[in-house]
């Protein structure tokens, strides 16, 4: 069969009817039994035996009880936090940030750890120091979490669980992640690609909470985004969708990390940006990067770049001007074919980049088309350096819930 | 509400599995009551009911009845193309092309005329002599006929069913497109972008029948592209996705009518080619495009610029390479963010054209990321010039099915 053509017996009408009361009360907050009636079209019945279950079930709680003088108060219910908690971890080029998650989408604890030697073993490591962490400051042990959920910046082949392309963590370019995180802690595990994760995040708890179609541009070390689809995260057909960062702008352009020429990646990415200022500090082009820089490795970061732009330093703020540009590029190109009601941008590029980041804005809506752009919305991420790793603990939420 | 939680209930049920059979019928083809069980996932009880309801409406037939020698023979059923015939108008810079299309997606008549003025009263005349002309052919009457579907090169404001930004077209820039055709022709009329009916075309019936994700880029005298998520159009926010025509692959390149640098379009659509060649006359550059170009309008054809070509014109070869190697990029950059299962190109542009297809494909099988294409398959379009005829009337039956 070409189409799913799906279940539609009393059975999958009454989980079908479940997962939509869940998301009615993810989405709108607290709610009357009256109130899920409307907003569900289900019968006062149907209701009430749903909630009734979801008590006894524990995932739902009565949070208030308001009354209009007359007759019994209406008890108005929640999703309850403590029936279900996740770790999400953001295991990046140069850092692994853990979260814990509770089933309303709030965030128990966070650790970050910033990763200057990104090889395997190590990186392993660091995530069972970040799991420590966690439950430590939680004060949760691990049988009282559910799953795990990876983020990292590369493709899942869905079919063997195992890495694919991930250019920016040495090792992980084959490995059988999903295999190795369930044996380390003995508990299901989901993994995706960083930046359709951060877009989940934002899109269930953020920036992205009032639209159906977004696009979120992740721009860090590597530059990808995730795109949202009628409320739903959109993977592709072979989970690869998003690959911004190796859009072609710049025909016969530099060189990319991918074997081509002129992707953005290539021209605005944090790795780019590395490039491009040891270029200015081989030639003594920069005499305040040479300042700003760290000695012991004598690679400019992003943070080191602004700073010495910061400082008036010409080159880098040229630079960082350039890499605003080419990003508000891959934006334009990226609305131009999805055409969404919002973009929201996020990763560590921007922090603290204001020279970068309004050059983008700048060029983007100057350079898109103007029908286009019109009453489209751009936003900040509103999670921060947080979302990827909310993002990897909300995935494995999903199952729970019905976006239509 | 942000979301839609949609109807539940058992009416819901109802129609909902009434479209679902119908959408099983029209992507199977004939079945019988059994199979029509075990595909729909529906008791057989639900799945007679139904039958008996469409067999009564006349929207299905019994085909044929095979035996397996014990007990009653099955009844194949399928769709009753006599059910519903709509009009499927494709209004083109060049062309205006007409189909009688039925029920079961059979084209019961075309029709064509290329179009040299394209102004807007005279395309309205036009019109109305390929409307003559179909029912004509097909010796319907106009009451024989439910509904006219129409694609133009633009996009239709879904609140006030004006056209936007059609470019290709004299004075439809901010027509009342629907309202103008419905006193017209007494009829209920849709209407939507011409790209993305050749996409739906080719998705119900054509080269991506069998495939979940798909991007059908639509080159002619503009470039555009329709993309299919889940078996269903996308059409984008606003309705205005797919404009790979005006993605910037060449930062600081050719202007383009949109008033921006280095699109696509201006680089190597229909239109964009006719301006390259006639700088080539201008400057005596191409002995033999000034032997096959129409001496009375003195604009080169894209058909002209091919003969040229084709009889040995350097200058004509590699202005249709270079346009083949632009083209190819907007399809790797939109594969990139996408990621689609299979690719269909369409449109007049590549009618033979191989130098210009040849050098698309090369390109895009040299430049795009080796994992993205690997599974992916490219192909011509299978429905030619009728396509966005066939999808304008297409979308007249939409309603009817349900793809989820």
């Amino acid at each position: 069969m070409k189409s799913g053509y799906g279940k539609s017996d009393q059975t999958f009408l009454r989980n079908y009817n479940i997962r939509k009361v869940r998301t009615i009360l993810r989405e709108e907050g607290p709610c009357s039994r009256v109130d899920l009636s409307v907003k569900a079209n289900l019968d006062k019945k149907t209701i009430t035996n749903i909630i009734n279950e979801m008590l006894k079930n524990g995932e739902v709680e009565v949070v208030s009880k308001s009354s209009n003088g007359a007759g019994r108060p209406k008890e108005n219910l929640a999703l309850n936090g403590e029936y279900s908690r996740c770790i999400g971890l953001d295991i990046g080029g140069t850092h692994i940030t853990g979260v814990v998650l509770d089933f309303t989408g709030k965030v128990l604890c966070e650790h970050n750890i910033d990763v200057v030697n990104n090889d395997s073993d190590i990186l392993f490591q660091l995530c069972d120091l970040v799991m420590e962490e966690l439950l430590e400051k939680s004060k949760l042990s691990i049988d009282e979490i559910d799953k795990i959920g990876i983020a990292f910046p590369g493709h899942i082949d869905i079919r063997t669980g195992r890495t694919v392309l991930s250019e920016n963590i040495q090792g992980w370019d084959d490995l059988p992640i999903l295999d190795i995180f369930t044996e380390k802690y003995g508990k299901e595990v989901m993994a995706n690609d960083c930046s359709r994760l951060m877009a989940l995040a934002e899109l269930r708890y953020g920036a992205g909470n009032d639209e159906r179609n977004i696009i979120v541009f992740d721009l860090g070390l590597g530059i990808g985004c995730g795109i949202v689809i009628n409320r739903k995260i959109f993977p592709g057909s072979t989970g690869m969708s998003g690959e911004v960062g190796h859009t072609i702008v710049k025909v016969d352009g530099s060189r990319c990390t991918c074997g081509r020429n002129g992707c953005i990646e290539a021209l605005a990415s944090g790795w780019a940006l590395s490039k491009q200022a040891m270029d200015l500090l081989k030639n003594n082009e920069s005499p305040m990067l040479s300042k700003t820089i760290n000695k012991n490795t004598m690679i400019p970061t992003t943070k080191e770049i602004v700073l010495a732009a910061k400082l008036g330093d010409d080159k880098c703020i040229q630079l960082l001007k350039n890499a605003g540009r080419y990003v508000a590029i891959g934006i334009i190109n990226s609305i131009s074919i999805i055409n969404p009601s919002k973009v929201i941008i996020g990763g560590r590029l921007i922090r603290d980049n204001d020279i970068f980041y309004d050059e983008m804005i700048k060029t983007v809506k100057k350079d898109a088309i103007s029908e286009l752009i019109k009453d489209m919305k751009i936003e900040v991420s509103a999670l921060g350096d947080l979302a990827t790793a909310i993002g990897a603990a909300t995935q494995c939420f999903e199952e729970f819930f019905e976006y239509e």
